[in-house]
């Protein structure tokens, strides 16, 4: 599998940890810092201490494991960590986790100092095909997820396969949606595949190929202007209802549980506005019914939900705004939605 | 005087105000938000207010005036503000008032939603000629100055001589003495001009000559990688002076008067280390010292000022770095200095 190029930096696949290793040992950096989360600590950086033979300039910050990590005082306390650590603008941050570490301690990196260099190991399916790659930094606050953050680029992106062997079946299925969302609104050939593919294990190959669909995108167009938006098929009414089971559950749903239930309220909505056939719609309900449990919206939460979606940052003037599709493999952005429409979607949703 | 082009973006002089209210006509903003100060919104914005016709898509944030506010705490309640006011994407962020607004809203708006526009409208003398030209961004951590922060440009700068009216004798002295630093780093001539100036309140021409002077540095080395470093002349030792004074005394000093401070030690380790004549110290010293009063600093305070350098993000492997004279009107950058050559200079100053 190629290594590919994205903006201004490479993403390694196969045999990485070797990579990061001879990366590590090539720049000119004066110090090393690992960032990991409870679970990383444990199962992802003993894989990295194998590899690299004495860590005198080394130190670890771990953080709490889990979305409520992503806000502004998990990012106080990694700047703190650093300056307390005596990081100065040669340091390095590895960010060794998932999208809950690479999305903070991108921002973290991204503004200490005005910016240090920093690398992503993603060690969640979703944070491999989606989370590491785009340059997307970002914390959640007053409940709105992403609000803060910048566009800075890693220095390189490690995308290890072996990590995924102590990643819990539901962390799996949470990357897969964004796989799915890959063939959906960009190659049909993709979708086909993955529908035969045994989708509780993906495999590298099915990795590289997500990977490689939403490099291509964000390369086209990395401040999100226009096509880049085609990846958040799925994500305007799924962002809202991750949000409101972030607020509202015990158990609340993985981002991939949330953006299943948004690409079908989506594919709904793209047969009302887009074009999209009956019989394509009714393909992708069968395909994700069949992957992910079914969620309780009630009507009274459909008010909750819009205001919610009100407040993302997509949405501008009021318009919800969301990109559709045309047909299985091919996505329309920039399509406004009334309430009265997302509300028939939801409802939609609920009636499966 | 003539408009500047600094990295892509106008720096605007002479009557600038409806220069301001021209870029908010016609620029395809959805909202507008003014940031201010206790000082600027009651000084400043109403020389805005007479401008514009009607306000409706305005809000004003007001924070607490002083260096105290540059810090997290208050950034995120600038974000809170903006989310709560329901800025988009499309918004933009006013900064009106001195550096304190410049950087902390600079940063807010570099942050928010990955990025909203920003324009400086600077009304104290330093911000003028110093804080509103070159894209740096920032806020204090744990007493670091600037510690996190970006590199984002505003897109326009309006530079009002009219706001300096109101600005106190204490503030003028303050961003003179990033003046009497641009004449000293790169250009004697101005320097001369300066000496037989009324200092006291500093011409529009001067204003013009000095952020000439910074912009062309910034515009050469916008990263600060090389030559913009010379622009740190006097700030090492200046900024642990300013952060030990903001720690201990009631009435700190401004950043000026530390700063003025700082030149008279570098101007010193310039004599030690870079050829400075010593009667061109001399003449540095008149100079500043008939402008700005004495500080005590006593001998068992040095380590903690060094301490305070070991922290700055301009030092890297423990290693102090100066910016430093080689005649009046030329700098040289990347002078490692001892512990021992820091105290003597500090020690020089304090024979004065
Ligand atoms: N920046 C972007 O472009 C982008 C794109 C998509 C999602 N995201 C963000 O990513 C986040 C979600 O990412 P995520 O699902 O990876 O969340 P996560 O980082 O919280 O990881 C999920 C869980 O898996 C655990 N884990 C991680 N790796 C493991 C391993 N190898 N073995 C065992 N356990 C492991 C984590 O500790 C955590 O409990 C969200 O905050 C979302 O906003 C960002
Ligand atoms: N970004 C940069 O490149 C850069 C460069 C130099 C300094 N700075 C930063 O700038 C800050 C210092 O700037 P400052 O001295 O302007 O501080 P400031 O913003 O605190 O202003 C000083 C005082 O003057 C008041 N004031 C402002 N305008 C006024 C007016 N027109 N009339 C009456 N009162 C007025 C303010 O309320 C405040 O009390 C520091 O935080 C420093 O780090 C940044
Ligand atoms: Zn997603
Ligand atoms: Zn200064």
């Amino acid at each position: 599998m190629n290594t590919l190029q994205s903006i201004g930096y490479p993403i390694y696949f196969n045999d990485t940890l070797p990579e990061l290793v001879n990366f590590i040992q090539q720049g000119n950096y004066s110090r090393f810092f690992i960032l990991t989360d409870e679970n990383t600590g444990k199962h992802c950086l003993p894989l990295i201490q194998a590899q690299v033979e004495k860590m005198d300039n080394f130190d670890i910050i771990e953080i709490n494991a889990g979305e409520e990590s992503k806000n502004i005082d998990f990012c106080v306390g990694v700047w703190k960590m650093l300056i307390d650590f005596g990081a100065d603008r040669q340091s390095l941050l590895i960010n060794l986790g998932g999208g809950v570490i690479s999305d903070l301690g991108g921002f973290a990196a991204s503004t200490y100092k005005r910016g240090i260099d920093f690398v992503h190991v993603p060690t969640t399916l979703l944070s491999q095909v989606d989370a590491s790659v785009g340059g997307k930094t970002g914390i959640d606050l007053e409940n709105i997820k992403n609000i803060i953050g910048t566009f800075t680029q890693p220095k390189a992106v490690f995308i290890e396969h072996a990590f995924l062997n102590t990643l819990p079946a539901r962390q799996i299925l949470s990357g897969l949606a964004e796989m799915l969302k890959h063939g959906l609104i960009a190659d049909a050939g993709y979708w086909n595949k993955l529908k035969f593919s045994d989708l509780q294990n993906p495999s590298a190959e099915l990795v590289h190929h997500s990977v490689a669909i939403k490099n291509k995108v964000v390369i086209e167009d990395p401040h999100e202007k226009g096509i880049r938006k085609s990846l958040n098929f799925g994500h305007t009414i799924g962002h809202a209802v991750e949000t409101y089971s972030l607020m509202n559950d015990d158990n609340p749903l993985t981002h991939g549980e949330a953006i299943a239930i948004g690409m079908i309220c989506e594919s709904k909505l793209s047969v009302m506005k887009t074009g999209l056939k009956d019989d394509e719609l009714n393909e992708i309900v069968d395909i994700i019914g069949g992957l992910y449990p079914a969620y309780e919206i009630d009507r009274p939460c459909y008010k909750t939900l819009y205001n919610i979606m009100l407040k993302d940052k997509k949405n501008q003037n009021g318009k919800i705004n969301c990109s559709l599709l045309t047909k299985i493999g091919e996505c329309r952005i920039d399509n406004v939605c009334t309430e009265e429409e997302l509300y028939a979607s939801l409802a939609y949703y609920s009636s499966l």
